[in-house]
């Protein structure tokens, strides 16, 4: 475990963009890193508010920014997840004031008090790959399935802006999709040299939509290896999997955020097959999927999906993803799981 | 086949509520229908273009009403699908103009003219189970999987409304999404006197969101069977499958959509399991998922699912879905799958 | 006041189509009628909360239809308001359980109770031309301006379709705008022979968007004469004063009811002054403005306006409103105020 | 003309936040500052398409930062406009690919191809106090009233956050809002030392919804003012002018941005006048205006307005605005008109 980067406190970061890089890192090497949970560790029991125990903007901290060797702007980064491991033997949810989908917010605004604040403590436990949940009023306890995954992924964005790491936009970010697992390739695009790759914000699991504005929040131990793709577009954040394309839309309202994601499927299945655009809508409007990432974020995140059975052999970015998975990983590289 | 009942076009309905019934449905009765697609069944090749053989308001018929023996305001109706099964050997779908996703609409209105009206036929293999895509514009050829649904099902609205069969809300209509498949129990409230259930829009198969406003379109035969759940209420769509409950919400914008669902979710499972409300929160926030039904629709549908494993055994509306779902059924009635 | 025609109770509609006329109105006839208040005259303390007092779907009663000599589908119907007088001297207002901008509501769903349900009584100065607001919980007390309009005026949907007074869509209806005053023409599109035009839901005045979902409610006399423009169509309800034309647009979200509006202007100014499309959309852009009608119904309305000296003498409708506006009134008509 | 501070090109700013002052500004200073137009001056005839002569993200350039001494985080900066005077005798407008309330848009994405982009002069006239609209494809011109605004004015947000001058939010920035004339103060939440104030963006005019998504752009000769109100908070950017108070949201969707500002409104008027939050949300209901500004931008602004006369003397910021309005003006300090 000795080559694991863990942040010092001061080397976290709350924004994607402004910052100085923490490291380099090299496409094909392998790097296993340490992120905090959206809380900075701080909330440990049912006790402990977050708005009580956390202080603003010093939430949902970031590892990184990573140097990325030979990333300029116009690039595509591909960022391959090896392996996303709890740090932790506990992960954490809860209300927060004016934050989530089912009370009203700073935006959503009404003249209602907000929802009370609560904390739920998720034992996890790896061997079984389970989380429970425990009702705070009642004695109900149900395991959950362990499904690791990182709420936050991104770069600097482009226009000398730095953004907060809450919110998602092109630049990824905050996207909270439960589809950034393990095994999946995140495509971003390069707006300024080094990319400036960052990531935090572990999730033990998270449903669809993350509708109460927390996940099972926890410390990772990820491991990620890189690719830059030179010259290669990406218009909006993009995932791959062993069977799927998926285009990621982030935007409000979270029908612009399902426009932007159906909109990339479209162009991107037309540019892969040759398909005509109106031949390529047809066939994402039949066969498409629309994962859900989170609704409850600045910008929402809607996912569109089709199933690379359906593109007849063609491959994204050159193949990257497949590459990537091939890494070969070094023996000791995480060995808790 | 004998027993299939078969609108003539003159009972075919455009609206929910305002029509009289075409025939009764009594609670344990199973019963086969015929329901055209949503062109009338007018676009029969790619250059019906549907804006030529179709007039409005001729669109999207449904078969019914049907008079539901002992249904009252205030009751629910649990409305069983056995078995859809496409009526034909080939479905269509097209573009429309102004109207979809990714076009600008009446809504979304901008200066800029509407997207092509294009038709795609798509040739059914009931045998192999298989809806075939072939682009217009190429020779990209897809088999995708038969996966048979209603689009449209509804009764007659509340306070003396009649509701075109385009738009669905809190009494059904055109909810258009995949998970109204056979095997699930939809639940509806009762707004009138026999609540008038009607049903049409048959879909071989349809992508989540529906994203180009038109799926794979066919005539049906559908085999249903009902129950009357006295004084239950339900206050949004809801269905039951074998492992799952969904709530369905029925609005715009989308993320209004979403929120009715997820909120009617909590409050569904609060009250079957007794979880406290912020617990049914947590738990629907961690364990539920969000399939996407319509974004195309004048209202859209978002629907909330939760599994029927981490309820601990709780049943809802009186464990109507099992005894549906038991229904014995004539031997001959359909015979053609 | 012997011509005023008021509707016996049951007479009162709670739906645009799907009812018989109650009588019929010939263009050039000028006629005054008794409209009664959202809550039907129900509500006439602060005691009087609405949710006991009135019973769905019993809410925002109208007076007619009316069946319009000569109108059929496809032509205009152009209604001039000679005058709106308050039938009495109160009005009422009150917040309701999930309803308003400020308030979690069934679409904006949260998990929070919703805001307190209370009345406030506005005695009405007709002879200062004032409403004065009395504050609940202190002695603040101002008098505003008695600006009187109707909320609610529509006529009979397309489709078969019959649809809630409370809701406002390209029949007009629950339209809500404080614009809607005497003086003003309101055109809106015939589908279905006779028209169907009903009114209600009087307002002493309203502030813009209609924030907390009610007005102050008061009973009216108001005066309208018609006519039928044969042929014309209008895709949207419009209105025209002294000065200026509007555009309505009714939906959800906001934005398409502005985008509605905007792009209806847009097309009317370039009709009426042979502007190509892009000009037309210039000049709305910079001379425009975009007068909020409610955000509370379940269709907003945003209204587009273009000062009429801007289109160098274009007449709108063929000068419908100046000839309607120079209807001679019968002397003893109203003589209330 | 010697004092007014007319930035050089490498000290233009396209972010809020993220860049070091450019100038020190005193509390009571009256100060003159030259401000380019959205184009950074690029634009000058019908023949300079904007996506040829500018480039991303050189758009939207602002004159500042201005550290303001004793501006500390938790104060409010009152920034009054004694003066905002066309830099020269002509302004431009276009349409932009992907920009604007009426086309499709990178987050409203749609298939069709966007409306064509083209360019529109505007002479503007001082002494009779008009801009002149020429239509590009036919002989229609009409003289529009001179209305001078700032488009952009803000400080540097909270979190570490530098964001795009096209973009508004609580710390102001990209407001679009027609409301922002000579002779108002914008009251504004500081962040960090020296608030970091800038401003760009002028209009010799702009229709309400900026709905093509350019206005009537110029250069400015702009004399401010400022007062620093410690300990104040301001929870989104306000207005103060002789006869209103103006609370401005920002967000998407609209009826959020609406939310925003009324829901600020309500808080702002209790607070003023002691009302109940219920009280205050009655008045503000029936007296309130709702100015639409942007509908095009990143984030949209609505304005809720409140007569000053309705609030029985209650003066807000201490009477910052009175103070500031009645600052002694260098005698020559524009001279240029």
């Amino acid at each position: 475990m000795s080559d694991i980067y863990v942040p010092k406190p001061a080397e976290l970061g709350y924004t994607f963009g402004g910052r100085e890089p923490v490291r380099d890192l090299g496409p094909g090497e392998v790097r296993t890193v340490y992120t905090e949970d959206c809380f900075g560790g701080a909330v440990k029991t049912i006790d402990d508010l977050p708005t009580r125990v956390c202080q603003m903007p010093y939430l949902n901290p970031v590892t990184g920014p990573f140097y990325i060797d030979g990333a300029e702007p116009g690039d595509t980064l591909a960022v391959h997840f090896l392996d996303i491991t709890p740090a932790r033997d506990w992960g954490v949810s809860s209300t927060f004031p004016h934050f989530g989908a089912l009370t009203s917010t700073h935006t959503t605004a009404t003249l209602q008090p907000p929802l009370d604040e609560q904390v739920w403590m998720y034992p996890i436990d790896a061997a079984a790959g389970t989380v429970r949940f425990q009702a705070r009023e009642s004695d109900h306890t149900v395991d959950l399935p362990l499904e690791p995954m990182h709420g936050t992924v991104g770069v600097a964005p482009a226009g000398w802006q730095a953004i907060s790491t809450i919110t998602c936009d092109v630049h990824g970010g905050n996207l909270d999709t439960p589809e950034l697992r393990a095994g999946t390739t995140l495509y971003l695009p390069v707006f300024v040299h080094g990319a400036m790759l960052a990531l935090g914000d572990g999730h033990a699991r998270q449903g669809q939509g993350e509708v109460s504005g927390v996940a099972v929040e926890t410390a990772m131990h990820t491991t990620i290896t890189v690719e830059v793709i030179k010259g290669a577009s990406t218009p909006t954040p993009r995932l791959e999997t062993s069977d799927g394309l998926l285009s990621i839309g982030c935007a409000r309202p979270l029908e612009d955020a399902f426009r932007i994601s159906q909109h990339d499927l479209v162009q991107w299945v037309s540019e892969l097959t040759g398909l005509a655009t109106l031949d390529a809508y047809q066939l994402v409007a039949q066969a498409g999927t629309a994962p859900v990432g989170n609704v409850c974020d600045p910008n929402y995140t809607m996912l569109a999906r089709m199933p690379k059975a359906l593109l007849r052999g063609a491959a994204a970015y050159e193949g990257a993803h497949e590459r990537l998975r091939a890494t070969p990983r070094p023996v000791s590289e995480v060995g808790v799981r």
